[in-house]
Protein backbone atom coordinates (compact mmCIF):
# COMPACT_ATOMS: atom_id res chain seq x y z
CA UNK A 1 0.00 0.00 0.00
CA UNK A 2 1.30 3.57 -1.18
CA UNK A 3 0.33 6.59 1.02
CA UNK A 4 1.21 10.42 0.52
CA UNK A 5 2.36 12.22 3.86
CA UNK A 6 1.86 15.91 4.07
CA UNK A 7 4.08 17.53 5.83
CA UNK A 8 5.98 21.23 7.05
CA UNK A 9 9.10 21.76 8.67
CA UNK A 10 11.42 24.59 9.74
CA UNK A 11 14.82 23.60 8.60
CA UNK A 12 17.38 25.43 10.65
CA UNK A 13 18.16 22.38 12.80
CA UNK A 14 18.85 19.75 9.96
CA UNK A 15 20.81 19.06 7.23
CA UNK A 16 18.31 19.39 4.77
CA UNK A 17 15.88 16.92 3.55
CA UNK A 18 18.13 13.98 2.34
CA UNK A 19 19.65 11.81 4.38
CA UNK A 20 22.98 12.30 4.89
CA UNK A 21 25.80 9.87 6.70
CA UNK A 22 27.07 11.96 9.52
CA UNK A 23 24.42 14.72 9.61
CA UNK A 24 20.29 14.94 10.86
CA UNK A 25 18.19 15.01 8.09
CA UNK A 26 14.50 15.95 7.81
CA UNK A 27 13.82 12.03 6.19
CA UNK A 28 15.22 9.97 8.80
CA UNK A 29 13.43 11.84 11.29
CA UNK A 30 10.45 11.06 9.79
CA UNK A 31 11.42 7.21 8.41
CA UNK A 32 12.16 6.30 12.33
CA UNK A 33 9.50 8.04 13.59
CA UNK A 34 6.60 5.94 11.08
CA UNK A 35 9.22 3.23 11.52
CA UNK A 36 8.39 3.00 15.12
CA UNK A 37 4.44 3.75 14.87
CA UNK A 38 4.10 1.28 12.10
CA UNK A 39 6.49 -1.72 13.91
CA UNK A 40 8.05 -2.36 10.06
CA UNK A 41 10.79 -0.50 8.41
CA UNK A 42 9.33 2.44 6.52
CA UNK A 43 10.96 4.57 3.64
CA UNK A 44 10.08 7.41 2.21
CA UNK A 45 10.43 9.56 -1.22
CA UNK A 46 10.42 13.14 -0.94
CA UNK A 47 8.94 15.87 -3.67
CA UNK A 48 12.49 16.89 -3.97
CA UNK A 49 15.44 17.87 -1.76
CA UNK A 50 15.39 20.86 0.26
CA UNK A 51 19.38 22.18 1.10
CA UNK A 52 20.39 22.39 4.83
CA UNK A 53 18.86 25.50 6.87
CA UNK A 54 15.88 25.40 4.23
CA UNK A 55 11.94 25.04 5.72
CA UNK A 56 9.44 23.65 3.67
CA UNK A 57 5.70 25.19 4.43
CA UNK A 58 4.45 22.10 2.38
CA UNK A 59 6.09 19.51 1.10
CA UNK A 60 4.68 15.74 0.46
CA UNK A 61 6.30 13.17 0.38
CA UNK A 62 5.44 9.06 -0.08
CA UNK A 63 6.00 5.71 1.33
CA UNK A 64 4.92 2.00 1.31
CA UNK A 65 3.95 -0.53 4.12
CA UNK A 66 2.94 -3.90 4.23
CA UNK A 67 -0.64 -3.46 5.27
CA UNK A 68 -3.43 -0.90 4.95
CA UNK A 69 -3.66 1.69 7.77
CA UNK A 70 -6.67 1.54 9.74
CA UNK A 71 -7.04 5.24 10.57
CA UNK A 72 -4.52 7.76 8.67
CA UNK A 73 -5.47 10.54 11.10
CA UNK A 74 -4.81 8.43 14.03
CA UNK A 75 -1.61 7.60 12.67
CA UNK A 76 -0.89 11.63 11.74
CA UNK A 77 -1.83 12.19 15.44
CA UNK A 78 0.63 10.26 16.58
CA UNK A 79 3.09 11.27 14.88
CA UNK A 80 3.23 14.77 15.51
CA UNK A 81 3.22 13.49 19.05
CA UNK A 82 6.39 11.35 18.59
CA UNK A 83 8.04 13.72 15.93
CA UNK A 84 9.96 16.93 17.34
CA UNK A 85 8.59 20.24 17.39
CA UNK A 86 9.86 21.52 13.93
CA UNK A 87 8.53 18.61 12.07
CA UNK A 88 4.83 18.55 11.74
CA UNK A 89 2.71 16.19 9.77
CA UNK A 90 -0.74 17.90 8.06
CA UNK A 91 -2.02 14.69 6.91
CA UNK A 92 -1.80 11.02 5.07
CA UNK A 93 -3.80 9.69 2.58
CA UNK A 94 -3.61 6.46 0.28
CA UNK A 95 -2.88 6.46 -3.41
CA UNK A 96 -2.78 4.13 -6.08
CA UNK A 97 1.08 2.43 -5.76
CA UNK A 98 1.89 4.19 -9.09
CA UNK A 99 1.79 7.71 -7.42
CA UNK A 100 4.97 9.14 -6.93
CA UNK A 101 5.94 12.15 -4.78
CA UNK A 102 8.56 13.43 -6.81
CA UNK A 103 7.88 12.50 -10.44
CA UNK A 104 4.30 13.07 -10.64
CA UNK A 105 4.50 16.62 -9.16
CA UNK A 106 3.80 19.10 -11.89
CA UNK A 107 4.12 22.05 -10.25
CA UNK A 108 6.36 23.90 -7.39
CA UNK A 109 6.36 27.33 -5.50
CA UNK A 110 9.16 28.46 -3.11
CA UNK A 111 9.00 31.68 -1.60
CA UNK A 112 12.26 33.73 -0.68
CA UNK A 113 11.55 36.04 2.18
CA UNK A 114 14.07 39.10 2.85
CA UNK A 115 13.47 41.72 5.88
CA UNK A 116 14.48 45.42 5.47
CA UNK A 117 14.77 46.01 8.52
CA UNK A 118 16.61 44.62 11.75
CA UNK A 119 13.80 42.14 13.10
CA UNK A 120 14.32 40.12 16.40
CA UNK A 121 11.54 37.44 15.04
CA UNK A 122 12.08 36.71 11.73
CA UNK A 123 15.92 35.49 12.28
CA UNK A 124 15.89 31.76 11.52
CA UNK A 125 13.12 32.82 8.21
CA UNK A 126 14.05 35.33 6.78
CA UNK A 127 17.49 37.30 4.85
CA UNK A 128 18.59 40.43 6.92
CA UNK A 129 19.11 43.51 4.49
CA UNK A 130 19.16 46.56 5.99
CA UNK A 131 20.88 48.63 2.76
CA UNK A 132 18.24 49.82 0.15
CA UNK A 133 16.72 47.75 -2.36
CA UNK A 134 14.99 48.80 -5.43
CA UNK A 135 11.91 46.35 -5.38
CA UNK A 136 10.63 47.96 -9.00
CA UNK A 137 13.93 47.08 -10.82
CA UNK A 138 13.97 43.03 -9.07
CA UNK A 139 11.00 42.95 -10.58
CA UNK A 140 12.00 44.03 -13.65
CA UNK A 141 14.84 41.87 -13.96
CA UNK A 142 12.39 38.96 -12.38
CA UNK A 143 10.00 39.50 -15.83
CA UNK A 144 12.68 37.98 -17.51
CA UNK A 145 12.51 34.83 -16.23
CA UNK A 146 9.34 34.25 -17.29
CA UNK A 147 10.78 34.47 -20.83
CA UNK A 148 13.48 32.28 -19.78
CA UNK A 149 13.80 28.57 -20.22
CA UNK A 150 17.12 27.41 -20.02
CA UNK A 151 18.44 28.18 -16.64
CA UNK A 152 22.32 27.17 -16.57
CA UNK A 153 23.29 30.37 -15.43
CA UNK A 154 21.88 29.12 -11.74
CA UNK A 155 22.57 25.17 -12.02
CA UNK A 156 24.43 24.11 -9.68
CA UNK A 157 27.45 22.55 -11.29
CA UNK A 158 28.18 18.74 -10.67
CA UNK A 159 24.67 18.05 -10.08
CA UNK A 160 22.79 15.79 -12.15
CA UNK A 161 20.23 17.10 -13.54
CA UNK A 162 19.62 15.88 -16.97
CA UNK A 163 18.25 18.78 -18.17
CA UNK A 164 18.32 22.70 -17.18
CA UNK A 165 15.11 23.65 -18.72
CA UNK A 166 12.46 24.62 -16.59
CA UNK A 167 8.82 26.58 -17.51
CA UNK A 168 8.26 29.20 -14.89
CA UNK A 169 4.73 30.15 -14.03
CA UNK A 170 5.47 33.20 -11.52
CA UNK A 171 8.41 35.23 -10.68
CA UNK A 172 7.63 38.18 -8.97
CA UNK A 173 8.65 40.21 -5.78
CA UNK A 174 5.94 41.05 -3.23
CA UNK A 175 5.93 43.83 -0.27
CA UNK A 176 3.74 41.67 2.12
CA UNK A 177 3.89 44.26 5.28
CA UNK A 178 6.03 46.88 6.46
CA UNK A 179 9.91 45.69 5.85
CA UNK A 180 9.37 42.25 4.52
CA UNK A 181 9.38 41.27 0.79
CA UNK A 182 8.76 37.79 -0.73
CA UNK A 183 10.15 36.94 -3.86
CA UNK A 184 7.37 34.19 -5.35
CA UNK A 185 8.80 31.88 -7.85
CA UNK A 186 6.43 28.63 -9.75
CA UNK A 187 7.98 26.68 -12.19
CA UNK A 188 7.66 22.98 -13.19
CA UNK A 189 10.64 22.04 -11.58
CA UNK A 190 13.85 23.61 -10.12
CA UNK A 191 17.26 22.89 -10.66
CA UNK A 192 19.66 22.34 -7.59
CA UNK A 193 20.62 25.70 -5.99
CA UNK A 194 18.79 27.53 -8.32
CA UNK A 195 16.32 29.47 -6.30
CA UNK A 196 18.68 31.06 -3.82
CA UNK A 197 21.28 31.57 -6.63
CA UNK A 198 18.63 33.76 -8.66
CA UNK A 199 17.80 35.36 -5.66
CA UNK A 200 21.41 36.03 -4.94
CA UNK A 201 21.84 37.77 -8.34
CA UNK A 202 18.29 39.32 -8.00
CA UNK A 203 19.28 41.06 -5.01
CA UNK A 204 22.39 42.53 -6.61
CA UNK A 205 19.85 44.02 -9.13
CA UNK A 206 18.06 46.08 -5.93
CA UNK A 207 21.26 47.03 -4.33
CA UNK A 208 22.25 48.39 -7.70
CA UNK A 209 25.45 46.17 -8.14
CA UNK A 210 23.50 45.13 -11.94
CA UNK A 211 21.02 46.52 -13.95
CA UNK A 212 18.14 44.49 -15.16
CA UNK A 213 19.77 44.41 -18.49
CA UNK A 214 22.74 43.07 -17.09
CA UNK A 215 20.48 40.47 -15.40
CA UNK A 216 19.00 39.53 -19.08
CA UNK A 217 22.84 38.93 -20.10
CA UNK A 218 24.04 36.86 -17.38
CA UNK A 219 20.69 34.66 -17.95
CA UNK A 220 21.03 34.48 -21.95
CA UNK A 221 24.46 33.77 -20.95
CA UNK A 222 24.10 30.46 -19.65
CA UNK A 223 27.34 31.00 -18.19
CA UNK A 224 27.24 29.94 -14.09
CA UNK A 225 30.40 32.10 -13.49
CA UNK A 226 28.45 35.28 -14.29
CA UNK A 227 25.71 34.56 -11.75
CA UNK A 228 25.74 36.40 -8.05
CA UNK A 229 26.24 34.53 -4.68
CA UNK A 230 23.71 31.77 -3.17
CA UNK A 231 21.15 34.19 -0.97
CA UNK A 232 21.25 32.51 2.71
CA UNK A 233 19.37 29.15 3.40
CA UNK A 234 17.27 30.90 6.04
CA UNK A 235 14.80 32.92 3.87
CA UNK A 236 13.57 30.15 1.45
CA UNK A 237 10.54 28.05 2.01
CA UNK A 238 9.13 25.53 -0.50
CA UNK A 239 5.76 26.47 -0.12
CA UNK A 240 3.49 24.43 -2.81
CA UNK A 241 3.74 20.92 -4.90
CA UNK A 242 1.28 20.43 -7.12
CA UNK A 243 0.52 16.70 -9.00
CA UNK B 1 19.46 65.74 28.25
CA UNK B 2 16.50 62.84 28.16
CA UNK B 3 15.57 60.74 24.67
CA UNK B 4 13.27 58.17 24.19
CA UNK B 5 14.15 54.64 22.71
CA UNK B 6 11.46 52.39 20.57
CA UNK B 7 12.85 48.76 20.99
CA UNK B 8 11.34 45.13 19.95
CA UNK B 9 12.89 42.01 21.19
CA UNK B 10 12.45 38.44 21.10
CA UNK B 11 12.35 37.73 24.82
CA UNK B 12 13.03 33.96 24.54
CA UNK B 13 17.04 34.01 25.51
CA UNK B 14 16.49 36.86 28.20
CA UNK B 15 14.91 36.62 31.91
CA UNK B 16 12.35 39.41 30.87
CA UNK B 17 13.05 43.52 30.40
CA UNK B 18 14.11 44.56 34.01
CA UNK B 19 17.60 43.81 35.10
CA UNK B 20 18.28 40.36 37.87
CA UNK B 21 21.21 40.22 39.73
CA UNK B 22 22.12 36.54 37.73
CA UNK B 23 20.44 35.87 34.40
CA UNK B 24 21.01 38.09 31.39
CA UNK B 25 17.91 41.23 31.11
CA UNK B 26 17.37 43.40 28.16
CA UNK B 27 17.46 46.06 29.78
CA UNK B 28 21.56 45.17 30.88
CA UNK B 29 21.96 44.12 27.30
CA UNK B 30 21.13 47.59 26.20
CA UNK B 31 21.97 49.45 28.67
CA UNK B 32 25.98 48.02 28.26
CA UNK B 33 25.18 48.83 24.60
CA UNK B 34 24.64 52.44 24.69
CA UNK B 35 27.35 52.84 27.41
CA UNK B 36 29.76 51.47 25.45
CA UNK B 37 28.79 53.63 22.32
CA UNK B 38 27.96 56.98 24.65
CA UNK B 39 31.45 56.35 26.59
CA UNK B 40 28.92 57.28 29.84
CA UNK B 41 26.71 55.03 32.00
CA UNK B 42 23.24 55.07 30.57
CA UNK B 43 20.80 53.29 32.48
CA UNK B 44 17.04 53.35 30.98
CA UNK B 45 14.00 53.58 32.17
CA UNK B 46 11.41 50.85 30.53
CA UNK B 47 7.72 51.30 29.80
CA UNK B 48 7.09 48.52 32.22
CA UNK B 49 8.07 44.62 32.89
CA UNK B 50 7.96 42.29 30.40
CA UNK B 51 8.16 38.46 32.13
CA UNK B 52 11.31 36.05 31.05
CA UNK B 53 9.97 34.82 27.57
CA UNK B 54 7.81 37.77 26.83
CA UNK B 55 8.52 39.12 23.23
CA UNK B 56 7.49 42.85 22.58
CA UNK B 57 7.24 43.66 18.57
CA UNK B 58 7.01 47.85 20.13
CA UNK B 59 8.56 48.77 23.36
CA UNK B 60 9.39 52.43 24.36
CA UNK B 61 12.00 53.33 27.44
CA UNK B 62 13.93 56.56 28.28
CA UNK B 63 17.35 57.17 29.65
CA UNK B 64 19.37 60.73 30.25
CA UNK B 65 22.85 61.25 28.42
CA UNK B 66 24.94 64.35 29.54
CA UNK B 67 25.66 66.26 26.52
CA UNK B 68 22.97 66.32 23.11
CA UNK B 69 23.12 64.09 20.45
CA UNK B 70 24.33 64.85 17.50
CA UNK B 71 22.88 61.89 15.27
CA UNK B 72 20.11 59.92 16.64
CA UNK B 73 19.43 58.04 13.81
CA UNK B 74 23.49 57.12 13.40
CA UNK B 75 23.68 56.12 16.91
CA UNK B 76 20.42 53.75 16.20
CA UNK B 77 22.42 52.18 13.28
CA UNK B 78 25.32 51.63 15.71
CA UNK B 79 23.10 50.14 18.41
CA UNK B 80 21.99 47.51 16.41
CA UNK B 81 25.33 47.16 14.47
CA UNK B 82 26.34 45.85 18.14
CA UNK B 83 22.88 45.18 19.98
CA UNK B 84 22.87 40.84 19.13
CA UNK B 85 19.97 39.80 16.73
CA UNK B 86 17.31 39.11 18.76
CA UNK B 87 17.08 42.99 19.81
CA UNK B 88 16.06 45.79 17.59
CA UNK B 89 16.67 49.70 18.45
CA UNK B 90 13.48 51.47 16.03
CA UNK B 91 14.51 54.89 16.34
CA UNK B 92 15.59 57.35 19.40
CA UNK B 93 14.71 60.89 19.97
CA UNK B 94 14.83 63.41 22.34
CA UNK B 95 12.03 64.69 24.66
CA UNK B 96 11.39 66.71 27.30
CA UNK B 97 13.39 66.06 30.68
CA UNK B 98 10.10 65.52 32.69
CA UNK B 99 8.68 63.06 30.08
CA UNK B 100 8.71 59.45 31.67
CA UNK B 101 8.85 56.02 29.56
CA UNK B 102 6.47 54.40 32.47
CA UNK B 103 4.17 56.84 34.07
CA UNK B 104 3.54 58.72 30.85
CA UNK B 105 2.19 55.91 29.10
CA UNK B 106 -1.98 56.14 28.56
CA UNK B 107 -2.63 53.29 27.11
CA UNK B 108 -0.67 49.68 26.05
CA UNK B 109 -1.58 47.04 23.84
CA UNK B 110 -0.65 43.35 24.27
CA UNK B 111 -1.42 40.45 22.01
CA UNK B 112 -1.79 36.73 22.41
CA UNK B 113 -0.98 34.29 19.88
CA UNK B 114 -2.65 30.66 20.10
CA UNK B 115 -1.54 28.30 17.52
CA UNK B 116 -4.26 25.66 16.87
CA UNK B 117 -2.30 22.64 14.93
CA UNK B 118 1.20 21.89 14.99
CA UNK B 119 3.16 24.39 13.47
CA UNK B 120 7.15 24.45 13.11
CA UNK B 121 7.31 28.00 12.83
CA UNK B 122 5.94 29.26 15.69
CA UNK B 123 6.93 27.22 18.64
CA UNK B 124 9.31 30.50 20.53
CA UNK B 125 6.05 33.22 19.45
CA UNK B 126 2.42 30.93 20.32
CA UNK B 127 0.94 28.78 22.75
CA UNK B 128 0.31 25.49 20.36
CA UNK B 129 -3.05 23.90 21.19
CA UNK B 130 -3.77 21.22 18.85
CA UNK B 131 -7.64 20.34 20.75
CA UNK B 132 -10.34 21.94 19.95
CA UNK B 133 -11.23 25.76 21.41
CA UNK B 134 -14.66 27.56 21.02
CA UNK B 135 -13.71 30.78 19.95
CA UNK B 136 -17.22 32.38 20.37
CA UNK B 137 -17.27 31.27 23.57
CA UNK B 138 -14.06 32.74 24.50
CA UNK B 139 -15.29 35.76 22.56
CA UNK B 140 -18.29 35.90 24.84
CA UNK B 141 -16.34 35.55 28.27
CA UNK B 142 -14.05 38.52 27.00
CA UNK B 143 -16.49 40.79 26.76
CA UNK B 144 -17.18 40.91 30.05
CA UNK B 145 -13.51 42.64 30.88
CA UNK B 146 -14.68 45.34 28.67
CA UNK B 147 -17.67 46.34 31.52
CA UNK B 148 -14.85 45.25 34.46
CA UNK B 149 -12.77 47.76 36.42
CA UNK B 150 -11.19 45.84 38.76
CA UNK B 151 -8.41 42.68 38.28
CA UNK B 152 -7.64 41.85 41.30
CA UNK B 153 -8.84 38.03 40.28
CA UNK B 154 -5.84 37.77 37.53
CA UNK B 155 -2.95 40.13 39.69
CA UNK B 156 -0.18 38.10 41.30
CA UNK B 157 0.75 38.07 44.87
CA UNK B 158 2.79 40.07 46.24
CA UNK B 159 3.25 42.23 43.54
CA UNK B 160 3.23 45.83 44.76
CA UNK B 161 0.54 47.55 42.62
CA UNK B 162 -1.37 50.33 44.56
CA UNK B 163 -4.58 49.86 43.00
CA UNK B 164 -6.16 46.59 40.62
CA UNK B 165 -8.61 49.25 38.80
CA UNK B 166 -7.45 48.53 34.95
CA UNK B 167 -9.98 50.51 32.25
CA UNK B 168 -9.84 48.29 29.32
CA UNK B 169 -10.25 49.53 25.45
CA UNK B 170 -9.99 46.10 23.59
CA UNK B 171 -10.78 42.54 24.68
CA UNK B 172 -10.99 40.45 21.60
CA UNK B 173 -9.97 36.88 20.08
CA UNK B 174 -9.64 37.17 16.21
CA UNK B 175 -8.82 34.48 13.58
CA UNK B 176 -5.79 35.84 11.70
CA UNK B 177 -4.89 33.41 9.52
CA UNK B 178 -4.92 28.93 9.11
CA UNK B 179 -4.90 27.94 12.31
CA UNK B 180 -4.10 31.34 14.33
CA UNK B 181 -6.07 33.37 16.40
CA UNK B 182 -4.75 36.51 18.49
CA UNK B 183 -6.07 37.83 21.61
CA UNK B 184 -5.70 41.56 21.66
CA UNK B 185 -6.19 43.63 24.72
CA UNK B 186 -5.36 47.22 25.34
CA UNK B 187 -5.80 49.19 28.36
CA UNK B 188 -4.68 52.05 29.94
CA UNK B 189 -2.43 49.56 32.04
CA UNK B 190 -2.02 46.24 32.74
CA UNK B 191 -0.93 44.32 36.74
CA UNK B 192 1.60 42.02 36.21
CA UNK B 193 0.79 38.24 34.82
CA UNK B 194 -2.79 39.74 34.26
CA UNK B 195 -2.45 39.05 30.19
CA UNK B 196 -1.41 35.61 30.96
CA UNK B 197 -3.69 34.87 33.49
CA UNK B 198 -6.75 36.10 31.59
CA UNK B 199 -5.79 34.35 28.57
CA UNK B 200 -5.26 30.96 31.09
CA UNK B 201 -8.53 31.48 31.94
CA UNK B 202 -10.55 32.37 28.70
CA UNK B 203 -8.42 29.35 27.57
CA UNK B 204 -10.36 27.47 29.82
CA UNK B 205 -13.22 28.52 28.61
CA UNK B 206 -12.42 27.96 25.06
CA UNK B 207 -12.01 24.27 25.96
CA UNK B 208 -15.55 24.01 27.68
CA UNK B 209 -14.01 23.73 30.80
CA UNK B 210 -15.71 26.82 32.14
CA UNK B 211 -18.96 28.77 30.61
CA UNK B 212 -18.53 32.69 29.81
CA UNK B 213 -21.02 32.74 33.20
CA UNK B 214 -18.54 30.87 35.16
CA UNK B 215 -15.73 33.24 33.75
CA UNK B 216 -17.58 36.33 34.42
CA UNK B 217 -18.38 34.96 37.98
CA UNK B 218 -14.16 34.38 38.61
CA UNK B 219 -13.77 38.10 37.51
CA UNK B 220 -16.55 39.49 40.06
CA UNK B 221 -14.98 37.56 43.12
CA UNK B 222 -12.24 39.81 43.26
CA UNK B 223 -10.56 35.99 44.15
CA UNK B 224 -6.94 35.10 42.46
CA UNK B 225 -7.40 31.42 43.47
CA UNK B 226 -9.88 31.07 41.11
CA UNK B 227 -8.50 32.09 38.20
CA UNK B 228 -6.47 29.30 35.74
CA UNK B 229 -3.03 28.87 35.42
CA UNK B 230 -1.42 31.45 33.47
CA UNK B 231 -1.19 30.92 29.45
CA UNK B 232 2.80 30.26 28.51
CA UNK B 233 5.40 33.07 28.00
CA UNK B 234 6.37 32.67 24.29
CA UNK B 235 2.63 33.24 23.43
CA UNK B 236 2.69 37.09 24.47
CA UNK B 237 3.73 40.07 22.96
CA UNK B 238 3.80 43.36 23.94
CA UNK B 239 2.54 45.73 20.77
CA UNK B 240 2.39 48.99 21.57
CA UNK B 241 2.58 51.50 24.35
CA UNK B 242 0.85 55.20 23.54
CA UNK B 243 1.78 58.59 25.34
Amino acid sequence: MRYFIQLSYKGTAYCGWQRQPNARSVQQTIEEALSTLMHEQIEIVGAGRTDTGVHAAFYVAHFDCAAPIADTSKLAYHLNAILPGDIACRSIYPVSDSAHARFDAVEREYRYYIQTHKDPFSRESAWQITTPLDIDAMNEAARVLLATEDFTSFAKLGSNNTTNICHIYRAEWVQIECGMVVFIFRANRFLRNMVRAVVGTLVDVGRGKLTPAEFADIVASRDLSRSSSSAPAAGLFLTDVKY
